[in-house]
């Protein structure tokens, strides 16, 4: 277990204990054990993927030589999740390529690679709209790291828009596992993203996430404020 | 008036003609002197701008030499708007330039160079979102021509999503002259395009105009429908 061997940061262990505290604090509310106006309030954050890659074990040794391992760059949002120091160029047909892709660990059981539609263009590859895990019947392209080469057959995705979130977040929006919602985002460019899919676990925080392009679509950097809705 | 000097393409002329008679039956139709079921239905078209720039005729002269003309390299939806064959290098702050950005003619009284969030931040040039146009207080960037160079101290823009439109069609759609309304695009990746500004003239056609940021979101060439909504 590979998500065990790595020290979780301070930061990470704040928003996992903030968000226990707050779901703990609403079942007390709801079971009548405190009296308060306040309740259980979803704490939304939205965040942009850059373009990366999960790979298996197999995989990162063929890229980075037998037993390497994924060491951390920056921690991102979600508990035990991070960006890795291991970046690799990926390579579409006609011999077009895309330098400094990002590997993201812990190590998964399959390799993937996420773009964007641009990056897609770019590349010349089809890359079908799925969501993470789903590669059967995907294109595949040429990985290269400092180590090896790897022609996966498969793998290559644009990640489906998706929202991690917690039972208590679920709850208090009134969402279920696997439902499509919207996420509307204010500001200059004001954009209701439909078909965000629900991806619900008590490891989970509150987070949606957008590919590049529809990030910079509603200029999500600058909005003025963001919702989710059924 | 270089816009009368460019001889129409027979598919721009018969779009326009398409749209008078369709204008004209419905009139008809509404006075009372034709009786059918059928009333003016809007041809709703959705296309991606690309960046671009449009050029003065002081800054052709610059770019291209004294007297220099813009020709026809493609002619767009817009009657008598096309794509020519002079392109140019757009250069942002520290010198990072984007090569081959078409000049759309004809030529208009004010340089104005319109490009996606993600051309801005591959330039590095804070581009804000502005109506065509509008342009006073933006960012310059240096243009580079066979012929010359241009320092442009502002006009770099990021166009806001727009809709061009007849009153027949505004009046179909119960829309008014800058009003903003909504585009959803169905798909795989639905969206809903808040903030889309009317612009309604006789001499338009009716189509909205999303830049590739925009169009890559929602994977428009893929769409399965599009619809505008107030």
């Amino acid at each position: 277990m590979s998500r065990l061997t790595i020290p979780m940061p301070r930061e990470q262990l704040e928003r996992i204990v903030r968000q226990a505290v707050r779901e703990r604090f609403a079942e007390r509310l709801s079971a009548g054990e405190v009296k308060l106006a306040a309740a259980y309030t979803p704490n939304l954050v939205v965040n942009i993927s850059a373009r990366h890659l999960h790979v298996c074990r197999e995989h990162l040794d063929r890229l980075f030589g037998p037993g390497s391992e994924l060491t951390v760059y920056r921690w991102l949002y979600q508990p035990g999740e991070f960006a890795a120091e291991q970046t690799v160029t990926i390579i579409g047909p006609r011999q077009r390529a895309i330098q400094n892709v990002r590997i993201l660990g812990p190590m998964r059981a399959a390799t993937q690679v996420e773009i964007s539609h641009t990056d897609a263009i770019a590349l010349g590859v089809e890359a079908p709209v799925r969501p993470s895990g789903k590669i059967e019947g995907t294109p595949g392209c040429v990985v290269l790291g400092p180590k090896g080469v790897l022609e996966l057959d498969h793998g290559v995705i644009r990640a489906a828009r998706h929202v991690h979130m917690t039972p208590a977040d679920a709850a208090a929006y009134g969402f279920r596992d696997g439902q499509y919602v919207r996420l509307r985002v204010h500001g200059e460019c004001p954009t209701a993203f439909e078909g965000v899919l629900c991806r619900v676990d008590p490891r989970f925080l509150l987070e949606v996430h957008l590919d590049t392009d529809e990030g910079n679509a509603c200029d999500l950097v600058n909005a003025t404020g963001v919702e989710l809705l059924a």
